[in-house]
C-alpha cells in the first residue's frame, strides 16, 4: 500500500476502506508519511468529505492512536459533555458540579486551548489554588469519592488529532464535517465515558454558521458514537450573541455560581437544564421529565452549590470566593460602556465579541500567551432588550488601558442598535439523538 | 501575506492575484513555504482550477525561478517543439535535423525523464559516442554553425518546476491542466524560442485521455505562449496505439532515420510532415503549403538525412549506423510473437505497451535504473492489419529471457485481436492556434 494511492483514491470521490485510512493515519503519527502527502490527503477530504462509516473508522483509529481511558472502576453509567465552542460559554463548570450533585459521576477531562477566553482548566485556574494536573489513579479515585473530577487532558490522549489538527491549522482544511467530527469524538470517545451530550453551537460566535451545517455535524457526530456502542445526543444551540452575560475566565466561574445560586441570566439557566437533564436521563436511565424536576430541585436546594464548592476544595481550591465573587476579580479596573442612541440590540457579532476578549487579556492567539483571568466583559443588554440614551450596555473589565482601547473598537462593531426589536429565540433549535 | 490565506483562498474558488502566486511559489523555492502547505495548495488547485491569467502568471513566475536562455545570438526566428509524452515518439529525432535542412534553425533542450523508454536525451546517447552534455556558448554555437543542437537540460533551468513537480508527483495532483500547462509552457518560455509546435497527444497510451481534455490543455498553452508575446500552435495527435512501429531507444533512432530515408510507416510520417510544415512555416514566415513541399523535399532529396549525419557527428557520434542500423542493437535477441487467432487487430492498449518496454528495459521506473538502449519491440501489425494465424505481430527485442516473459504478459494483454475491421484514423484530431 503506498500513501500516494490513498490519497489518489480520496480525490477521486472513492471510499477509503479501514485498512487504508490506518495505514495513513499511524504512518503520519510514526513518520512514515511525510506531513505534505498528509496535507494533500486532508485537502482532498476538504472537497469530497468521507462518509458515516469513514469517518467512524477515522475517529477509530485516531482514538487508539494514544492512551485510552478506562472507567470501569467507576461505579455507574458515564456522562460526558462536549461543546463545540462559544463566547461565554461555562456551562462545563455548572453542569460537572450540578450532574453530579444528582448522582451521576462526572470523571472529565478538559483542555486550555487558544481563543477568545481559556478553556474550561484555564477558568477552574482562575480559583486561587485549584489544581487540575493529577495522576490517572487519583482522578478515577476523586470521582469514586465526591461524584466529580476534572483534569487536564495526558499529553497521549489521541496524539493523533493532535498531529493532525496542527496540519489542518496551517493547511486551511479544519472547516469540514468528518475532519471536525472524527477530531471531537476521537477524543470523546478516548476519554472513556458511556454516553455523550453535544453541545453543537451555531451562530455569529461559532464554528458552525448556519443551523444545517450544525445538524450534519451532529448526526455525524451522533452516528460515530452509536457505531462506538456509546450512547449521545447532540443538542444545537443558539450562539448568534455570547451564552450568558459575562464572558471573561474569572468572569465566567463568578456567573456559573450565579446559575448554582439559581440566578444567573435566563438564557444560561435554559442551557443548563437541558444539558444536565440529558446527562442526567442518560446516567440514571430515567426520563428526561425526572431529569428536569432533579435538576431544578437540585439547583433550589442549594445541592448543586454545595457539591461545587467540595469540588473545588477538593481539587486544592480556595472556595471563599463563593461567598465574596469579587475576591476573584483582584481589584480589576471597569469601564462602563452605555449607549448614545435610544432602541433595541438589535444583533451582536459575537465573533467580534470573542475577539475583544482576546485582545483584552482574556484569551490566547498563541500557545504561550498569558492569560489575564480578572478581564473581560459583563453585558447589561442582550439581543431584544430596548436600550435608552446614557443606559448601560456593558461592563468591561480591564487591567491596560491600551488594550481596553483596542478592545472597545472591536466591542463598538459588534453591537447592532437599531429600531426595530428582533423576537427572542429559544436557546435549543434541535435535538439529534 | 500568509501562504494559509493563499491556500484558503484558492481552495473556496476565488482567483489570485500575481503577489500571491509569486509568494507562494517564490517561497516555495527558497523554503519559506513548507512543502505541506504547497502540496494543500497544489490540492485546492486540482479541485479549483486556475484560469488563464492565473496560469500565465504562475508560468511566469516558475519560469523567472531560474535560468533563461538567451537565443538572440542565433539569427532568425527559433522554432521550438514540445510533446507531452507517448509510446513510440520519436518525432524529436526527425523534426531537429529535418527542420534545420529546411533553413530553421533548431536550438533544443531535451530530458531525460522517466517512463516506457527514456527521453530524447537517452535516444540519442544510444548512439556510440554521442554527447548531449554542452556548455551554452558551445550549444548556440552549433546552431550557428550547422543549423541544429540538442543538449540535455541545465540543472537550474526553471527549478520551480522541478521542485513542484517533484511534489505534484507523491501528492496525486499531477493531472490538472493548469498545472500540466504552466510546468510545460515555463519550461518552453525559459528555452528561449520565439515560437512553439506543441504536439498534445490523445489516447491510452497519452496523459490526456480524451480529445476534450486535450484540447483544453492545447488552448491554455496556446494562451500563455501568446500572452507571453509568442507563437504557438498545439496539434493534438493520436496515442491510442504506439506511434510508427518501433518502440525502444536504439530502435527508435533507427525508425527517425528510415523516415529520413524517405521509408518508415505512414502514420509517423504523417505527423513529421505535420509538425515539421508547422516549424518552418513559423520559421520561414511562408505559407504551410510551401512549408510542406519544402518538408518533402529536404527527405526526397536526402539533405535531410544529410544534415542528421553531420547532427551526429558534430556531437561525437558514431554515424555509421546510419548505413548499418543492426550495429545499434548490438547482437540483441530476437523473439517474434505471432497470432495464434484469425481476425483484426481492433485496438492498443498502449499504456501496456509502455509498460511491457519498461519491463524490458526500455525505460526507468526509478531515476538511477539503467537503461537497456538495444531492446523494444517492432511490430508488424497495427490498429485496422488483418492477421492469420501463424503471422507475425511483432518482434520483441530482448537480452534477459525473465523479463522477456514478464513484458510478454503485459503485451499479450495489450493486443485486442477481434472479428471487425476498425477505420483507419486520421493522426491529427485538431489544430489549435
Amino acid at each position: 500500500m503506498r500513501a500516494y494511492e490513498i490519497i489518489q483514491k480520496k480525490r477521486d470521490g472513492h471510499k477509503l476502506s479501514e485498512i487504508e485510512i490506518k495505514f495513513l493515519v499511524d504512518g503520519f503519527v510514526n513518520g512514515s508519511v511525510p506531513d505534505y502527502q498528509m496535507a494533500a490527503f486532508l485537502m482532498a477530504v476538504f472537497f469530497r468529505h468521507m462518509d458515516d462509516e469513514e469517518t467512524f473508522t477515522l475517529t477509530n483509529v485516531m482514538k487508539n492512536s494514544g492512551d485510552i481511558m478506562d472507567l470501569s472502576a467507576i461505579e455507574g453509567v458515564k456522562v460526558d459533555k462536549h461543546s463545540t465552542g462559544g463566547v461565554g460559554d461555562k456551562t462545563t463548570l455548572i453542569l460537572a458540579p450540578l450532574v453530579s450533585s444528582c448522582g451521576v459521576k462526572v470523571a472529565k477531562l478538559s483542555g486550555r486551548g487558544l481563543g477568545h477566553t481559556g478553556g474550561t482548566i484555564d477558568k477552574l485556574e482562575s480559583i486561587p489554588g485549584f489544581k487540575t494536573s493529577m495522576k490517572r489513579d487519583q482522578w478515577i479515585e476523586q470521582v469514586n469519592k465526591i461524584g466529580v473530577a476534572i483534569a487536564g487532558q495526558t499529553a497521549n490522549l489521541v496524539p493523533a488529532d493532535k498531529k493532525i489538527y496542527a496540519l489542518r491549522d496551517v493547511t486551511a482544511t479544519v472547516d469540514e464535517i468528518s475532519l471536525i467530527a472524527s477530531s471531537i469524538m476521537s477524543k470523546k470517545l478516548a476519554g472513556g465515558s458511556d454516553a455523550f451530550v453535544l453541545d453543537v453551537k451555531v451562530g455569529s460566535g461559532a464554528f458552525m454558521k448556519s443551523i444545517e451545517e450544525a445538524s450534519r455535524l451532529s448526526k455525524i457526530m451522533v452516528s460515530i458514537a452509536k457505531l462506538a456502542g456509546r450512547k449521545a445526543t447532540a443538542m444545537i444551540t443558539d450562539m448568534d450573541q455570547p451564552l450568558g452575560c459575562k464572558i471573561g475566565n474569572s468572569l465566567e466561574v463568578i456567573e456559573a455560581v450565579e446559575i448554582l445560586k439559581n440566578k444567573g441570566p435566563s438564557d444560561l439557566m435554559e442551557l443548563t437544564v437541558a444539558l444536565a437533564s440529558k446527562m442526567i436521563e442518560y446516567g440514571l436511565s430515567i426520563d428526561n421529565e425526572e431529569a428536569v424536576v432533579k435538576v431544578r430541585d437540585s439547583i433550589e436546594s442549594g445541592k448543586a452549590l454545595g457539591k461545587f464548592e467540595e469540588f473545588v476544595e477538593f481539587q486544592g481550591g480556595d472556595s471563599s470566593f463563593l461567598k465574596d465573587p469579587e475576591k476573584l476579580l483582584h481589584g480589576v479596573k471597569i469601564y462602563s460602556l452605555k449607549s448614545d442612541v435610544n432602541g433595541y440590540m438589535e444583533g451582536m457579532n459575537t465573533e467580534k465579541i470573542g475577539i475583544a476578549a482576546m485582545i483584552l487579556g482574556a484569551g490566547r492567539s498563541k500557545k504561550d500567551d498569558e492569560i489575564d483571568f480578572s478581564v473581560g466583559f459583563d453585558f447589561s443588554k442582550k439581543k431584544g432588550d430596548s436600550i435608552s440614551v446614557g443606559e448601560e450596555i456593558l461592563k468591561v473589565y480591564y487591567n491596560d488601558t491600551n488594550k481596553l482601547e483596542a478592545s472597545l473598537e472591536f466591542l463598538n462593531e459588534s453591537l447592532i442598535i437599531g429600531d426595530s426589536q428582533p423576537e427572542k429565540t429559544t436557546m435549543i433549535f434541535d435535538i439529534i439523538q
